[in-house]
């Protein structure tokens, strides 16, 4: 399935680069290559699982429209693929998302329904509401198999990339949320470079997918809202996505919120990317945590860039 | 030459990505595709010419050493390429130039040496000086063939990509200082891509290749330091560069400081890449001087983004 999705993604998502810098492996202790995927369209790596979906749906399906929730990334991601296909889309957003996730979603052309994230009704709630009342197919951010899929093209690329620079061993840390992107990559290294092994890498408080690695069992966050990383503070690992984890994957990843801007500062002055905090959180681990790594190559994917200007300042003016 | 040096950085200089955003292809009233140089090894082009330079030397005055003189992008890419093919290299660089630029050319293992851009002896004396008593062979920023080779492969890769990308006409937009890079690009588009047409672009106060197009002889600028584009300030083109210009460009497009800043402001939101002032002219170009551009797509070359934070900062702060 990763294969044809990169087939039907071919020409239309981004081969992202694979960046390095000598100031980074020095301050990691080993060879960093990092995965630029914030270069991806509308700056994240959803845009592969987003178009993987649509192009999948049959032509009829495709013109009644489809819906997602997201805090941002997938949004942007289906919204762009959706008009690409011809597609009406509708997006169920937190109201607390980035300010230039909501509008970015509102001029890729799809419909914005906006919901209280800390209370009310769940966004699986409203998500199942429009989609019944309006024929619409749901496009789940991670809990999905096409989606899964197209992540997982992103997967097909580091194994070839990081081969290239003679990196065949050691682990690929991926910054996660449901779990969508780290499978996807964790299945594609299964098959294309089986001594690469994901890792998740997640903010303090928003530990759900290390802890059910740990305890065998999908465990959820007592927060759900209010983190730096709004791209990846999903309640828990997915039905389809934690069995996939637990398999392939190596111990889970935790960094602070302020290992997330220090990495970003980093990112900006030595690869010249925008990287969003919870994109950001793969590499905080690669930078920070390299006690909690082997081997003498990592690779840590940047996910996504959409962060708004102030944060951005912030993350400079604290350790630019 | 040029594609003799391409073979030579075959493995060594990124292969950079072509950006595009239907945001600013909004902005710019037709389709914009953004060559990103910020992202080649140093954060900028720079590293193409002096891996070039470099690697064509023989192995006798490699060993001796290398020398230049540089804002800072040349800098870094002559040291880095240098302390690859373990060559000494000593750089002669202004005193005002960004701290992150001393301060990288130094960790990348070269003798810095700064003087008074503003007065005193000059550059191009100084490296003289130094060539001759120690023996090490001057790397010109500019006006070096195998440095314009070097800077060419950008171009070879503009006409690669742009095809792809389905645009085969137009102009190509490059930032301008002494016209290495464009007077490089030009001689590719010539052969690969006789429909793109480079165009240097400059700022105000500094656009001695643009009056020197127009006048046909070579002109200097009156300021020879105090912009923010510290990358382009060289005084005039060169003696091997203009000639090349002046056969193969078509007019030079001038921007003010204010719109580098707010190109870079657009860069950072919509394509996620870091942009120094002077690596942000042609962007600028492309997206508010679109009344001097003609036909239905635009390439411009980010070439560098070496930024130091508080700049970039004040770009996010009053355009972000």
């Amino acid at each position: 399935m990763i294969r044809e999705a990169a087939a039907r993604l071919e020409g239309h998502a981004r081969r992202t680069p694979m960046l390095t810098s000598p100031f980074l492996d020095e301050i990691a202790g080993r060879r960093l290559l990092v995965k630029a995927e914030c270069l991806q369209h509308t700056g994240s790596f959803k845009f592969r699982g987003g178009w993987s979906a649509v192009s999948a749906l049959d032509e009829d399906t495709r013109k009644r429209g489809v819906i997602a929730y997201s805090s941002g990334n997938h949004a942007q991601g289906v919204a762009m693929a959706a008009a690409a296909h011809g597609a009406p889309a509708v997006i169920v957003m937190p109201a607390d998302a980035p300010a230039m996730k909501i509008a970015n979603t509102r001029a890729l052309g799809a419909e914005v329904v906006l919901y209280d994230r800390a209370g009310g009704e769940s966004r699986e709630a409203i998500g199942d509401r429009y989609a019944e009342t309006r024929g619409l197919r749901l496009i789940k951010p991670y809990d999905a198999p096409q989606v899964i899929a197209g992540q997982g093209t992103a997967g097909l690329e580091i194994a070839e990339q990081a081969a290239e620079l003679g990196v065949t061993r050691g682990d690929v840390l991926v910054c996660c949320g449901g779990g969508g992107l780290t499978s996807g990559i964790a299945l594609a290294l299964e098959a294309e470079a089986p001594g690469l092994r994901a890792r998740p890498c997640e903010p303090e408080g928003f530990d759900d997918v290390a802890r059910s690695l740990v305890s065998g069992r999908i465990e959820t966050n007592v927060r759900t809202s209010g983190g730096l990383c709004d791209a990846i503070l999903t309640p828990s690992p997915g039905e389809i996505t934690f069995p996939i984890l637990q398999r392939l994957c190596g111990p889970g990843l935790v960094v602070s919120e302020e290992d997330c801007l220090r990495a970003m500062a980093l990112a900006f002055a030595r690869l010249k990317i925008v990287v969003e905090p919870g994109g950001a959180a793969a590499l905080a681990a690669a930078l920070f945590h390299g006690d909690e790594i082997a081997g003498e190559a990592v690779v840590a994917v940047c996910t996504g860039g959409n962060v708004d200007a102030p944060m951005f300042q912030e993350a400079l003016g604290r350790f630019g």
